[in-house]
């Protein structure tokens, strides 16, 4: 791979941190232990201590939330990659338990929420000398209200790209042209050593490059015409998800039971 | 808190390799979907594509295969922390599939290998213009034979230390005393911000810092006195390990079947 690091936008918080030891980006991946095989992900502001979790679920606020409070923390949004169909949002319980926390989700989604984003806007937060961004990026095709959420030299994928996979898109207004195409125009054209975190996976990988999907996406990998992912996707016979007869409703709603 | 959490995410080492073309570290955390909860660390070094694995999973051979083979990596070494008890070391298996691949673990764990190993060792592996050293270092109690290894910012510390916990110690020759004192004299004397990798996590959490667990760790914390402890350690009630009367006999050969 040929890194062209001088190219990528902000700096990365390994370069930020040692050129600022009093700036940086806190991270945490964590896995979802309650079967659904998710990722949440804490990014933190060390100097404000605002934070935010993207796609927190309901089994594991209270795992969050200890995290979160061991770092000092406090949490400014709970941000939603598209509305789940495999398990509940924890945006609920998180704004129960959590004073003037936020909940965020794409417009395009049709869900409740307290904010609703769009493609080209800018989810900030942290100290004004540290100012985090999240920027939106429409990635429908998996759900027609998928975004993804790039911040420094990282993605959050949702479902739309998986490690070596992508999200299913044969309900909830999927469609396989519209992801190969959200794909190839909106996560493929970042750069090669973009992190990628994705909502899932189920072989236990945590991250993965815009570099390696490119190449090695046995769907919608560089090699991979738009029909050849069209006919793989339309092959696939997944079964009806356990959870989305309670998932969908409840998040529709983000996930607070009326 | 005034500690410094930046914890990063894991792949440093692109914007190392950003900086440093010819340098870097690849490095990936992966966990076992079989069931032990168990992180794999895969280590490389992207200039001669030498890699390692520490505590890879007979279960999960195939999947550790893959990543290895995704990012163009050839296994040097199978590392293990120590002699597990609750599931098969994959170095044997690794060994079978892997030419000249090599076996490591603690002379002290009284476990076959190609290489025994023992404290102030440093394990090498890479280009010479990017030499990767792995610390050993002894850090007894969870079993006599346990150690931990040091490389850059980061420490791999078995079943020593985990997330707010730690490895029980009423078997294998633990001790509760010996697991304080190596806490203590080997993990806790490391910089604040050094990432603690540990070899399990029953949360779904990944990652965590010396300063945090120095801070955090309910049993292990500076907080905590060693008789403290080992009246903590005493009064656990654990269940025998579901799987030790396979896994320590296969794991005392090296997991291979003779
Ligand atoms: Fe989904
Ligand atoms: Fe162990």
């Amino acid at each position: 791979m040929d890194l062209k690091f001088f190219s990528k936008p902000p700096l990365a918080d390994f370069v930020r941190e040692g050129l600022r030891p009093d700036a940086g980006l806190i991270f945490r991946q964590l896995f979802d232990t309650s079967g659904s095989s998710t990722y949440t992900y804490l990014l933190g502001d060390p100097v404000s201590k605002e934070a935010v979790l993207i796609d927190p679920l309901k089994e594991m606020v209270d795992r969050d939330l200890a995290v979160v409070n061991d770092l000092g923390l406090k949490l400014k949004y709970a941000i939603n990659t598209h509305c789940h169909a495999d398990h509940i949002t924890g945006s609920g319980d998180l704004k129960a338990k959590v004073t003037g926390l936020q909940s965020v989700i794409a417009e395009s989604s049709g869900a409740r929420a307290d904010v609703h984003i769009k493609h080209g806007d800018v989810i900030s937060f942290g100290a004004d000398s540290n100012v985090i961004n999240l920027e939106v990026r429409a990635t429908p095709g998996h759900t027609d209200g998928c975004v993804s959420y790039v911040c420094d030299n990282m993605v959050f994928t949702g479902d739309a790209l998986l490690i070596r996979g992508c999200g299913r898109t044969d309900f909830q207004g999927g469609s396989s042209e519209k992801l190969y195409d959200s794909v190839r125009t909106q996560l493929f054209e970042l750069p090669d050593e973009t992190l990628v975190y994705p909502a899932h996976d189920y072989k236990g990988r945590m991250v993965s490059t815009i570099g390696e999907e490119k190449e090695l996406n046995p769907r919608l990998g560089l090699k991979k015409t738009k029909e050849e992912f069209v006919e793989i996707m339309s092959n696939l016979n997944l079964a009806y998800p356990k959870k989305i007869d309670e998932s969908l409703p409840a998040n529709l709603k983000c996930g607070i039971d009326d």
